[in-house]
């Protein structure tokens, strides 16, 4: 996140840095984009801010709009969610008071910024951007296929929501910490804020999916290495397209396969069985192979969350020896995650 | 085709007879809503247009707007889709006289009639319509996977624009001649304009994909058919999305392979091999039984129109006894397409 963020640089690249606003939220469970941008974007946030009643903190300075701009912010991230994804009608007027004190406002609510006529009244005043993340650029090309240059990484799973974000997020500190030039390319609204811009891949047009991935990670030098967040899988039966889009679109060179170990059934869709890690990596290898024929699986990257470190290394131990591969947690670290960036660089 | 298109059918009225446009296209393929236009609906379309340039014809006359206008043509449709699916700046000036002639335009390209000031400008000026049928309905639900009644097919395709509309229309016909309940089920531009109604499939936001193959075949009376128009390639760089959505979205119980034993790359990305037609069998199979572990192939459609009627039939009688199984083209008809009519509903 060093590197600049490629061509979308003029359409989704966003105003940093950030000051937090946590609203009148009392519950952290609420708050976990906050939570996310300061433990991955902490460098990059001026400080945090909220409304009467609100009791979480990330920790960050509580900073007033007009002294978070005066510290260098530039834009005011939402980064709560509340029920149903609405804009809180008491946030209103802090949103506008920042706006006047000179920050665009971000969000990835499922309600848009510009549908709240108080907003857009107050962002032609001031001028100021209000950025909704989860509208992708407008001139997305078709895609072609076309290998490009440079590395790639793409972190694929056997459901949704078991941490392929974290895992590209873990992956990318870990080659940046080893003095690689690598960028991490977000594709949903958590990383995009964490990345400061990328592509809401789940809100393309499906003709655009694929030209959409390309975009995402343009060419890049000999070396380079873009750690491309992954997005639901292949076997989901609603979210497919999507996975299989990113992973064509990708070209990766190298992808993860990141699954919880304790999940038998797809998240929210109970009939339907979890496929196998063996069965994710056939298939992704069979798919991906159509637009880099060199794919490799690098390792598996598990979610050992309820398990005590015991009974983690233990599962994972056991996978290890099954598949031949490195596995490892991210959030765990230790020789198993250095094995698994040793075995995706070799 | 002749029955009512489910729960879409209030969605679309288009003006008829049509006056076919052909733009300046020199490749017969990037025309097929023209040829679909005028083999499927040919009693309702007045004549075609064109401009300077343009190779390609349906043998439908070539009339003037004027001329289309004064022997019965209500609307003027773009029977042309090029690379990314723009309104070439070519064809501006042709839709402009076209409504002055007083010919609405339909559309079903990716770009909006109505995102061109000078047609926006024409269409105020004249009254005549800008008719955009490439919108998706409003409210896609996310797909469920739930298994629905009803019988359905559907036709995919080892690339672009080889057959998988014709293929479906024509073994709508057969099914409805031989007395059975069926429905033509459109995906696309040409599809929608013939049957009136149906889903622009590579316009949905891809998140909503698989949802919207769902809503397009809802469940029906045991013994009923949907045939479903096919769309793009599993195998596509660009639009396997598309086409993993309609095959996850469809759970079709059986599938007909659409080719052209003539193309040996993919459709306007000359760097990539055709997929054979057993590597489609067998991966529509692994991918489609994720939502119906009964997925079976029914059997090949040929498109052998570069082909004598000897060498066609030679050449499907060696494709048949390769893969034993019935190979036709749906154009050509006969004993052959009985014989994959049968396999279908065996």
């Amino acid at each position: 996140m060093n590197a600049p963020v490629g061509r979308l640089e003029d359409s989704l690249t966003l105003p940093q840095p950030y000051l937090l606003f946590l609203g009148d939220t009392t519950n952290a469970a609420y708050a976990k984009t906050a939570f996310g941008l300061a433990d991955w974007a902490g460098d990059r946030c001026t400080g945090e801010w909220a409304i009467d009643g609100c009791t979480v903190s990330t920790g960050l300075p509580r900073l007033s709009p007009a002294d978070a701009r005066a510290a260098g912010a530039r834009s005011l991230v939402i980064g709560v969610a509340n029920q149903g994804g609405v804009i809180g009608a008491a946030w209103v007027a802090v949103l506008v008071e920042a706006m006047e004190a000179g920050l665009d406002i971000v969000s990835g609510l499922h309600t848009k910024l510009t549908s709240v006529a108080a907003l857009v009244e107050a962002a032609r005043r001031t001028g100021q951007r209000l950025i909704d993340i989860r509208t992708p650029p407008p001139s997305i090309a078709v895609g072609t296929g076309r290998k490009r240059t440079g590395k790639r990484l793409l972190t694929v799973g056997t459901d949704c929501a078991l941490g392929k974000k974290y895992t590209a997020l873990a992956l990318h500190r870990a080659f940046v910490g080893r003095g690689l030039d690598a960028d991490f390319r977000a594709t949903g609204q958590t990383g995009i804020m964490i990345a400061g811009g990328g592509m809401p891949m789940d809100a393309v047009v499906s003709d655009f999916e694929a030209g959409a991935a390309e975009m995402l990670s343009p060419d890049a030098p000999t070396g380079h290495w873009d750690v491309i967040e992954g997005q639901g899988s292949i076997f989901n039966p609603a979210y497919a397209p999507v996975s299989l889009g990113l992973l064509h679109g990708s070209q990766p060179d190298v992808f993860v396969v990141c699954h919880d170990p304790t999940r038998s059934v797809v998240l929210g869709m109970e009939s339907f069985a979890l496929p196998s890690v063996e069965e994710v990596i056939d298939m992704t290898i069979r798919l991906g192979s159509r637009t880099n024929p060199a794919i490799r699986c690098g390792g598996i990257s598990f979610n050992t969350s309820s398990y005590d470190a015991d009974a983690a290394e233990a599962v994972m131990a056991a996978e290890r020896e099954r598949l031949g591969l490195p596995v490892a947690d991210p959030i765990r670290g230790g020789a198993a995650f250095d094995a698994l960036v040793e075995s995706i660089l070799a």
